[in-house]
């Protein structure tokens, strides 16, 4: 038997060891995509405690809660933050086969040096060592950061942003890690929704154009991507029900446009119209930019209005889709490419079923422009665990070049979620050690120690342009 | 090499062998969904040989032997019974990998205490050893459930069902199995199907309401649910296609109810708007009652025709199919849970593909009312087999809580199928065992027979508010 | 650990081995389906070097090369063979994961005598070491196909082909293996199409039919299905988007054909309907003759616009469609049955999230007329590799009757192809030994070499009716 997450924690076989120890622990950080706030960076935020870290906005921890039928009082309501931890303490402990389980005992182990076992029983003595650590200077969100050996970040942020605090961080030589903008224009996009026009009004304002026809829509868009690039921005990032592919006329998308600028009520055709012709604008600007562009598609979001209206969106209520025709898809990016504006892209779905497709679809659209020019994204949010993780590299492997693979990023809200890199490390030394020790794979560590870094940290460096901050 | 199916059968690791016969092994059986015939119960029923109690209706094995070629003749036709068997015993000895050869062994194995293997060469030993034994005593219907050791069993019954039978079981001290109702109101939906105004009329006449609205129709049903809720029914069961969000006006819905009255074709949106209206109605009226709801979807039945018409519905031929609209089933939930009338639900897809989208989607709507109010069933029909299992078992705990979950169910016609439960004891514990021994999670005895007692019975007990029968 | 790819590749257990060395690696090879060129048979193709073989032609190691960012001047572009060899070397070196890996080094072991490991620093030894081998007698295009013991090849065929090399092939005793035609009439079927109605007019002359109407279509094709008869074919093989179920008229459908013959356009449900007639009038045909009916749907073609301008179709730029309403494919094969018309019928989806769908789809049109008699095919083109080959194999024996199975099937171009067999009988053999050796069936030789000779060879040669050739 195995011991309980000690040092060789899923890595299976002597090569995995090998593979991880030597190399991919050894690995700095390029987290591509988070939701880290930038001005939580500046200031160099601190916790007062591990309830403020763990559960102050943490919706994965919330469902799990939840699941095991929590009064919500010790959720988001109003219990003490001690009772709130012991009662995830007391959750936890039953949690078998959940990631948080493996994500929250790595976080203890690295961060807080606490090598036990989280349960009702342990959940004071946590809080106390956990308290304790935090009052450290070392436990800010910058000194979180520097003892994660993070290189770069690129956070979430909407073209109307001032990235005023990115500036600042990039202006301070005392903080090492590169913190960079990424486009992410959603808002601009949900021509549906009934905050849309506001929007479009606040991006005219901070644009300087008046935005008053899908063509001042785009200049406006233009000019707030010229501001990201200016600084570091070199990837943008969409959240979308799906990739649609419903080519209109420049008339018929300025007709939807001027629809959704007097309020009225938008059909789902002219909807996806809308949102292919802004989504193909885009990817073209991404190209002649030379930004990677990211999909993330295949999630139902705020499924439970009750508590959407307590709590509003990302509080625990989202959910995997199963509406995502690869038929759209490969239209939408036949129709980019055909065009010459096909930007390094990746693709990300919440429904796991969508992993073969993903892969072969990117193989159609490979060329010397990048290793996995267009590449499957690591496994996303409610797949980011051991299968999810696991079946994500299969499928990538099977079809596609494993080798050129862009790796994992945290997509996360919080300064301790670091250790989900060393989670997907390890997981992929186990699978190449299993395949090596199988016979599958000859056990040249040479071949072998190129794929683990490239996947680590050194093809997301090349893949996205990155630099290391100058210090 | 691992003996063939002896007591270790599966339990790939000590931890699981420790887990099973300390733990999961000694757990009494909660039957909670099955197709068992209570006047088979009351009556006691025997069998004379093993061909009756394998082949006399169980459309599983009717496939496997369809499949490798049987003429029907030795399958519902008019071979003798010994002729039948010896059939099935050679279709079976080469069955590897399909879960029959194991529910099969299993049977002979604890009601026949016969540990061979069954096959062509051995089919006249095991028909005599069967034989014998089915002519004692505790080979009748009540003996082999006392022998099962199963607490509580739930049938699937129908509205106009008298309840007979559940009455006089209920009233006999000497049979200490508890067997209650379950409510299964497919009938009372299907407006689409020719048989549904002589169903409507049938419910008019046992209910003593003159169903002529879909108000009186509504009135019916609640009148029916009060008095399977006086004989002890606290779950419901549907059989649909897929859950249908068709919201649509009471006056809408009024018009499709006179429609089938009259006979007259129904579109598919009208079925479904029908069907929602049908199904969001009933769930409220669960929910106040305390009841669960059961949806099992995503099948598609009767695909043969020309043996629909020989042999009539559940004989074999129906198949999984794959239109369930994530989308839907989330807003018809939400609607529920918008409304304050979502009881607990279990949700069961015949498509695999459906388990992740199934298990986050039960994560928007958990609260304190229950331990994973809103959960996704054990393994269902098709998927009821090693894979399916472990599977289902895997998704559950990576994107729920699997503490929380209420475990197997027969879901059979037979009196034999009890050892489906072993069968699924010995599977959680396998993947427990695994996760434990491989680092995964501590090798915590109590934490794990905690788990392995809540998933093996307790849930169900607590979930269903069962409670054993006083003899 | 186990050594790399030697004579236990992949065989995991005792019994795996055992069952290979002793039963499967010894049995013949049936290739009932693959896309050799009769004429390159026939002139006994040779090749000058092992980019020819390897690189001429085959679009998953296009793909790979692409995926890894090559440059197309060295995949179809105008580099030379050897730099293009290099290029490709270079690649596979690090394409951990990828099937083409093993297929690669199994052809260099099985036809080259060649055990190390290719990649960048042994590109060069390979090169030469292949390039003596194909200038030997040995290696032409006969001399590969009875190097690997291949007993019978159907090749595929278009209806209006002469299938002059098939004759000759048939009249020459010289050559051992039987090459018989295999019917694929899709070009008959893709009215939407630009060059359909050239293709009726082909046909239209071959057949000496006058094909004016959907009548005589039909007429054209069963004049030609006679002649692919009376050259030995029976099976035929379909390329469709997926199985659509859109009954018409007569009349309906004559108007659809049409519209064809003028060049109009086609709306997606006159296609529907066009092709469902024509595929319903063909599996009839099938079954009067007795031929064996493949479907292979799931695909989606052609994606890359521009690279199909510069290089056609078949050149790598296919993708898996996840578009394949299982309710259509059973309501058509439901059709099929009611009219007595279903033919032996086999199955393959590109996405294997179908896996489940097909198998219990299959289990609804068993009889006596065949093991098996419709069944799921072996894992098509990208999912031909270690997992989806599994993941097929556990399917069918979950949902059906494994020792049924006909087996394996190249699909290839290629001559040197055959050790896809072997990799396929391994990994049959790897799952049976892990289950034997698991005590999840009984370790008795006798029955599970006749599964796996079954399943290697023998169930194909009994399904499809075919004979060796008799020199």
């Amino acid at each position: 038997m195995k011991a309980f997450m000690d040092q060789d924690f899923l890595l299976s076989t002597e090569t995995a060891q090998r593979l991880y120890h030597e190399v991919a622990e050894k690995c700095p950080i390029i987290d591509y995509h988070c939701h880290l706030n930038p001005k939580e960076i500046w200031e160099d935020r601190r916790y007062e405690n591990i309830t403020q870290v763990w559960l102050g906005g943490d919706h994965y921890k919330w469902r799990l809660m939840r699941c095991a039928g929590v009064d919500e009082k010790y959720i988001t309501g109003d219990a003490s933050d001690y009772e709130k931890f012991c009662k995830w303490a007391e959750v936890l402990g039953k949690g078998i086969g959940n990631p948080l389980y493996h994500w929250s005992h790595l976080e203890l182990q690295r961060f807080f040096g606490w090598y036990g076992v989280l349960s009702a029983k342990t959940a004071d003595e946590v809080w106390k060592v956990t308290s304790e650590k935090l009052a450290q200077p070392s436990f800010s969100a910058r000194g979180l950061i520097t003892q994660s050996h993070v290189d770069v970040i690129c956070t979430t942020d909407d073209p109307v942003d001032s990235l005023e605090y990115h500036e600042k961080l990039a202006a301070d030589r005392s903080f090492a890690t590169q913190v960079l903008p990424a486009w992410r224009p959603d808002k601009a996009m949900n021509i549906e929704k009934a905050t849309w026009k506001a929007y479009i009004e606040a991006l005219a304002k901070v644009s300087g154009i008046n935005v008053t026809s899908f063509a001042a829509l785009k200049e406006a868009l233009s000019n707030r991507m010229d501001f990201f690039a200016a600084h570091g921005c070199c990837v943008s990032d969409h959240g979308i029900n799906y990739v649609a592919y419903a080519p209109a006329s420049e008339s018929t998308v300025e007709a939807v446009f001027q629809k959704g600028l007097r309020g009225e009520a938008i059909s789902s055709q002219e909807e996806a119209e809308f949102k292919c012709a802004c989504l193909f604008f885009l990817s073209g600007e991404y190209a002649k930019r030379n930004w990677a562009m990211q999909l993330h598609y295949g999630c139902r979001r705020d499924n439970n209005l009750t508590m959407f209206e307590k709590l509003g969106p990302d509080t625990g209520y989202d959910t995997i889709d199963n509406y995502a025709p690869a038929g759209q898809t490969a239209a939408f990016l036949g129709a980019l490419e055909k065009a010459g504006s096909l930007p390094r892209t990746i693709l990300y779905s919440l429904n796991p079923n969508d992993n073969q497709a993903i892969d072969t679809l990117c193989g159609c659209f490979q060329n010397s422009e990048a290793v996995c020019k267009v590449q499957h994204g690591s496994a996303w949010w409610f797949n980011d665990h051991f299968q999810g993780m696991t079946d994500q590299l299969i499928s990538f492997a099977n079809l596609g070049y494993l080798a050129g693979f862009v790796g994992m990023l945290t997509d996360s809200r919080s300064f301790l979620s670091y250790p989900r890199h060393e989670y997907f490390r390890r997981i992929l030394c186990r699978l190449l050690g299993e395949w090596v020790e199988d016979g599958r794979f000859p056990a040249d560590f040479d071949i072998l120690s190129d794929i683990v870094k490239g996947v680590s940290v050194e093809n997301a460096r090349k893949y996205f342009g990155l630099k290391n901050k100058e210090v």
